[in-house]
């Protein structure tokens, strides 16, 4: 929070935060309920008014949103998004249990079908209706640690080889070991002000110029397809609807690759390809920084890491960098349009936000 | 929700729900993230934009605030808002951590210190400080018994008198058995709809033209006061600042009084009278229903319950019948303008909204 009430341009003073919307899961046993006054007394605002927004992994987007809304309605000029989650501090076993209550419990985790093993049936039915995934699922891992290599704040800064992807241990089949975003401790917080206070801290604010959410059944058997997350396609037209630029504009995208199939998922869910492309897309080097359509290029959930509640917060802080230039290493070029997106569960939830460097 | 949909004066088409607001704590144990798509499933609109507000008890109240930026911000027409809580299906032990997490974890649950403690501290200090309480907080009881006799949703529809409330087993001194809320089951939903919405509807809406939220800290030792809830005060300092009305002008009040002394220190958190004369308020009768100032006639947490994040979007519910002429038995005649008060722990977070007959 200090570090995101320190990066404006010019000084601000905090007590001018007018609410706080904090996103966690929180499942490290410490503080499960009522931790958004957690987060106001680190800020050392006893006072300001806050509120936990929880939609599993996509916590942060919905937080953003809200925050978004509140500035929108006139109700706040200025307001402080927090994503954080603790995944380190408890055993394996604990934290499978608090990460397997956001899928579905009945269907999925009582009958002992992990995150990693709905994607995995995901990434099987997509090679089955679309052909060979593995190459594809590869190349995207090493994009995103290729990526995440560039980015001081990754959890994995190192590169992996294609075939170091291609032949790692099996963690859910077709899925292996470079498939999966890793367990990790985190924190992103963003400021949403009102354009004239924003312009009061800087002259490069980067606008939110569209916002969308949509959901879908908890159990990936009640959906209507097992090669498609609808919740992001839902999401992604409402975000579209008003929008001042359409997705053949889009520049740079931060999407929800929990598992590597997240990302070919995505890129056919919010429409920036035809179904049963995004393999071929990927492996042609346009997701790559220096393509024609980067894709995580802060490396991802894959590299940068999968801290619950901070992630879709996160994906926004890497397009407030892209967008004003200051993304270092990983800077993507002239990017002046961008879109996050941010799933919950396995699906069940997801919001699409999208940023422009002016406001119309 | 089926009822809250049928509840309008003309039919209402539930595909023109645009997003659902869901307030839970959760703690039954039975899907504890991720929860606002089950809420999606059971509503049978499975692509609905759906999130999870929890601010432990205020979640109610939470929720409805987010709801109301998502309406005046433009985004929404109409959306709904859920509050639900599963008390019962766990054991007393396990019912008690599920609470104690909201509560503050180092210094109060860890040491063993529950929510009928803190407030028992509470009215303990309030007794130091203004003097005797008993009579005052019996009243409360005996009161929203009294009211809760006259709702056929309250879990308690029997009164008690003053010397049943009195002489009541102890709980955590100075609080008895019938200064403690039940643990109860319960639900409750509201819509809330742009006014050239709701006016397709009804001729006869009710409008929310207060909204304000507070925090504090979230151990009561951390606190200025042990006998203010400041958050309280802050939160009605913010909905009374643009509203049309001012405290004088309340006609009608839902607060928050898990335990009966925290009705009495809403009363004066809420500026309706002045500090350490709320006992003398009650002991007046001007708070029952027929009284200058009736408060909780829906017979309040203490004999309606207090399914956590059912309570602050059912307080919404009793003003909307209140201000409608639709209370039956327990109506408060006349009433025009109400306010809600929704606490979140014992006092780290809180809701409060005004209401009204008319928009200005």
């Amino acid at each position: 929070m200090e570090r995101a009430l320190a990066s404006v341009d010019r000084g601000l003073d905090p007590e001018r935060v007018e609410e706080l919307y904090l996103a966690t899961l929180g499942f490290s046993g410490w503080q499960l309920g009522n931790s958004s006054a957690i987060a106001v007394e680190e800020l050392g605002r006893p006072g300001l008014p806050s509120v936990r927004v929880e939609n599993a992994c996509a916590s942060g987007g919905y937080a953003l949103r809200m925050a978004v809304d509140a500035v929108a309605s006139g109700r706040r000029d200025l307001v402080l998004v927090v994503g954080v989650e603790k995944m380190t501090d408890v055993s394996n076993a604990r934290r499978r249990y608090w990460l397997g209550v956001s899928g579905d419990t009945e269907w999925e985790r009582l009958a002992g079908l992990t995150f990693a093993g709905v994607y995995g049936l995901m990434a099987a039915r997509y090679a089955a209706e679309y052909g060979p995934v593995r190459e594809a699922l590869s190349e995207v891992a090493v994009k995103n640690h290729a990526n995440g290599a560039l980015n001081p704040n990754a959890h994995f800064q190192k590169g992996v080889s294609r075939e170091q992807a291609t032949n790692a241990p099996t963690v859910a089949a077709p899925l292996g070991l470079y498939d999966c975003c890793p367990v990790s401790d985190g924190a992103a917080a963003l400021l949403v002000a009102a354009p004239s206070v924003a312009h009061e801290y800087t002259d490069s604010p980067v606008y939110v110029v569209g916002s969308g959410a949509g959901s879908d059944a908890l159990a990936i058997q009640a959906r209507a397809s097992m090669t498609r997350i609808d919740a992001s396609r839902r999401a992604a037209d409402e975000a579209f609807r008003r929008a001042p630029f359409d997705r053949k504009q889009v520049q740079l995208l931060e999407v929800h690759d929990c598992f590597t199939i997240a990302e070919l998922l995505a890129l056919e869910d919010l429409g920036m390809t035809p179904r049963g492309t995004a393999g071929r897309l990927t492996l042609s080097g346009a997701t790559r920084i220096g393509g024609r359509l980067p894709v995580n290029p802060d490396g991802g959930l894959k590299a940068k890491g999968h801290p619950i509640g901070a992630t879709g917060v996160s994906q926004a802080y890497e397009v407030f960098l892209q967008l004003r230039g200051q993304a270092g290493a990983r800077q993507v070029g002239g990017a002046e349009r961008a879109l996050t997106h941010n799933v919950g569960g396995s699906g069940a939830s997801a919001a699409v936000h999208l940023f422009s460097v002016s406001a119309t």
